[in-house]
């Protein structure tokens, strides 16, 4: 029996308030350090681990989170979840996306549909697809073959997909399986549509338009922006363009388009990278094989979350230490800091599937809740941050928690040798170095010159950035998020937030405004 | 006589705390709203306006941050440093960003120079070198044109110099003044140059090697990389490579460059835009004359910083309300939101101007001080954002301070109208709607469905993103992060918390580590 309660409510939380603070400095200065390195370290899915050493925590405190994850029944309501049980409260609607992938537990079956069978044949129908434009089987109007595919979406449509095109473009392009460029239209400033058309070749560029509802205000202006440089072209747009929807959207049976692929209710946006909504484009640029990797990635690290047992289960415990770190440490916001060029794009991913989920003030009941949920979620690839905003992350008056990511080797094969050490190895040697620097710091009399340290950070370890283990890396987060959502008794996959904004953005433009709204519009020129 | 005080010694700091907080969603309400909008509205340069209607501030609170800048002394503050005083305590140097785009105040002599004449010669330099490249005079070694030119740097010498190539990169195609496509190299993992190198005609590239000290262990490695490639496709290093770098580094004499333009101690790298650092590769992106306008807007910005009267000193006003946000109402973040797709990544560049100048805890004597500094930065563009982390702005337990930035007219000319108005109306549109959500919000039964209000924003308002706007723009912030460094008594232009990990990185690659470090490295493969 499964209940849903708040977070302040329960008694193991308020026990962790009891445990003595981690003294992180000493917790990880000499052979103590080491030892908590090698033992506070977890295997993943795809050869990733997840070590913890360098975060607050201690065997006390660790057994505290463990009691926190059975009273709040984390493992039960993941059950729930991809059993097929309606979680998504507000919206009334089941949470799916781990079936786009994998089967965790029962048949679901919905919309008079078994749902795994429904997102496999999905699937098989890209896979379809994208080997016939591979082949040149289906061409452009002129019988030639397509060489670019252009994503139109936002939002979840957009982030997710573009993260991971970018973390596998170069992964790709060195093992031979690149197939086509992929490029991305999102935002509703004009300039970004026409900057990327042009910089492709508009008649051999095919084009996904995605939308869940077929009525995102961005993406269709985006599309109508696009069908006019193909009809300028001389081209018949219903000839390059694919859809990417709901079955009970109007874009769904339309003739306008190549092909049409389904999601549906059930994956959000910000979850949708497994579905046809990264399928579509991972397939095409890639090929399906590339993509079926990647999914398998993802089940992978999805059957690890089903672990009752913390010590088996990455993405809950590393929950668990955020939500300690946001509710009894204090800690308002986490850096993502990936050391690989290839994931540039994914904070901003984890930024929305975050910030987007969890930034809530009311439970999944809509009553307030009094306490602080969701952090704050920022990053950029190191060692470019080691240039730029760790200065404030080692000596500035906040402690920023940091989740750190490191592979052993690089993508590609070239590398060169300065100073005795590879790219890679400076690369590896820097992420290694700033976990020890953030937790242990370094006195100096200079006071300018000294180094507080006691600011925690984990790491999550891999050999390369595959397909597979960027598929893992996205389900631990998605898993992560989840779990800390339940935590908080949050409703993590509605997002009634972005509501307000549209409404008022419409009145605008209709010029049905007065007061501020109609000033700060006529100084806009609207 | 400048004094040089705590922040949290200043009397007209205390009565701060006196004051009556602003009800933001009343104030922001009916006919008194729209009061603010036109009154809480001041010009800047390049005919900017800085608006903060959307602030939680009121007269009285600006009559108290107008105290508070005359006592601490921030308009003799900046005097000093365009003057040239050694602002920079901790690293004992002057401060001259200001003199590379005009002169404020006194001549400013140094190591035996004119340093506004210095800076001038190096930007003749390299506009008469930019001239040749363009005209064909100055080749690849078989007498052909270059076609590309890529910037080698990080930190200071990336971020900014690449927010402004993209963010004119569309205007000057547009105006027929592009020239050259520019491409950046920066982090220290390898795949970054192989894939950029992999993306461009690397025997009609020219490469700008840019480190002041020359001795930064990424970008040397990097330029390694480049000649390896250079070397194994037959051509010779020294034809395509030029250096920006200080008179006295090891790179400024050396005959492996076809150029070297200098910059010197006084210019922070991230402050380092509008000296050679960005001027060779603006110039060679789009030509002398429009990095000289870029100069312009940045000049005519800080000739407004200078104004006494905070009324007329946007940059000031700008950092006394955000010191207010962060030191009275305690809220630990901004987010910069530029509505506009070429400002993509304009709060990259911020995020390091801000959190690398100002996330300290001692003050500019090397004391610790007892109040908070800089904020945590971070930011996306709209509509982007409004899809992904805005459900946390508007609805998290957290308040967000917000900075928007937008423009009436978008840089290409294409546009398309759906549903009644153009993509830049509903660009606009969605910035005045928002930020009138996020200060009025709207109240529902439902409570999942209702939104607070009460959270706070500014916005930078322009007609079009030209190179004298986006100078202008970057000056503002140059200035406000200055003020506020002024504010917190702190001193705002070295960076020592960037050196340990520098330090125990080299004694990875040594070899040279024990305890948790030692392992650390073991797993990574070191």
């Amino acid at each position: 029996m499964i209940t849903w309660n708040n977070l302040d409510t329960l008694a193991s939380y308020k026990e962790l308030f009891n445990l003595d603070k981690v003294n992180l400095k000493e917790a990880m200065s000499g052979e103590n350090g080491a030892e908590r390195v090698k033992n506070y370290s977890i295997p993943m899915a795809e050869g990733l681990s997840y070590n913890f050493a360098a975060k607050q925590v201690d065997d006390k405190i660790l057994e505290a989170l463990k009691k926190l994850a059975e009273e709040a029944q984390l493992t039960e309501k993941f059950e729930a979840l991809y059993n097929g049980e309606v979680i998504n409260t507000g919206e009334k609607r089941r949470v799916l996306h781990h079936l786009t992938r994998g089967q965790l537990g029962n048949a679901v079956e919905a919309d008079g549909t078994d749902k795994r069978a429904f997102y496999t044949e999905q699937q098989r129908k890209i896979a379809e697809f994208a080997g016939k434009v591979h082949a040149g089987e289906i061409t452009n109007g002129a019988g030639e073959k397509f060489t670019t595919v252009v994503q139109i979406g936002i939002g979840g449509s957009d982030l997710g997909p573009r993260a991971m095109y970018l973390a596998l473009e170069n992964w790709a392009k060195k093992n031979g399986l690149f197939k086509m460029e992929a490029k991305f239209i999102s935002n509703v400033d004009p300039d970004d549509a026409a900057a990327v058309l042009a910089s492709i070749d508009v008649a051999h560029s095919v084009f996904i338009l995605v939308s869940k509802s077929g009525t995102t205000l961005e993406t269709l202006t985006n599309e109508s922006f696009v069908k006019d440089a193909l009809v300028n072209a001389g081209l018949n747009p219903s000839k390059h363009m694919v859809a990417v929807t709901s079955e009970t959207s109007p874009l769904a049976k339309s003739d306008d388009y190549l092909a049409a692929f389904f999601m549906d209710d059930y994956i959000g946006g910000r979850y949708s990278s497994t579905s046809a909504v990264g399928g579509a484009v991972l397939s095409l640029a890639f090929g399906p094989e590339v993509f079926a990797q990647f999914l398998d990635g993802a089940a992978a690290a999805d059957k690890t979350a089903v672990n009752k047992d913390v010590w088996q289960n990455p993405a809950m415990l590393d929950a668990l230490i955020g939500v300690y770190e946001r509710n009894v440490l204090g800690y308002p916001s986490t850096a993502v800091l990936p050391y690989s060029q290839a994931l540039s794009r994914f904070p901003a991913h984890l930024q929305q599937l975050d910030m987007e989920s969890n930034g809530k003030s009311v439970n999944r009941f809509g009553e307030p809740v009094e306490y602080v949920t969701g952090p704050l979620i920022f990053g950029e690839p190191g060692t470019n941050g080691q240039h730029s905003f760790y200065q404030l992350l080692h000596q500035g008056t906040d402690i920023v928690p940091l989740q750190f990511i490191g592979f052993r080797k690089n993508q590609m094969d070239t590398d060169v040798v300065i100073q005795g050490s590879t790219s890679q190895q400076k690369l590896c040697a820097n992420v290694a170095a700033q976990i020890m620097a953030f937790a242990c710091g370094k006195e100096d009399e200079n006071r300018n010159k000294n180094f507080e340290g006691g600011r925690p950070s984990s790491i999550i370890i891999g050999g390369q950035l595959t397909p597979g283990a960027m598929g893992a890396l996205l389900a631990h987060f998605e898993n992560k998020v989840m779990f800390q959502g339940f935590l908080w008794n949050l409703n993590s996959f509605d997002q009634e937030g972005v509501q307000l904004g549209k409404v008022l953005a419409k009145r605008v433009l209709a010029h049905e405004t007065e007061g501020a709204l109609k000033v700060f519009s006529d100084f806009l020129d609207i």
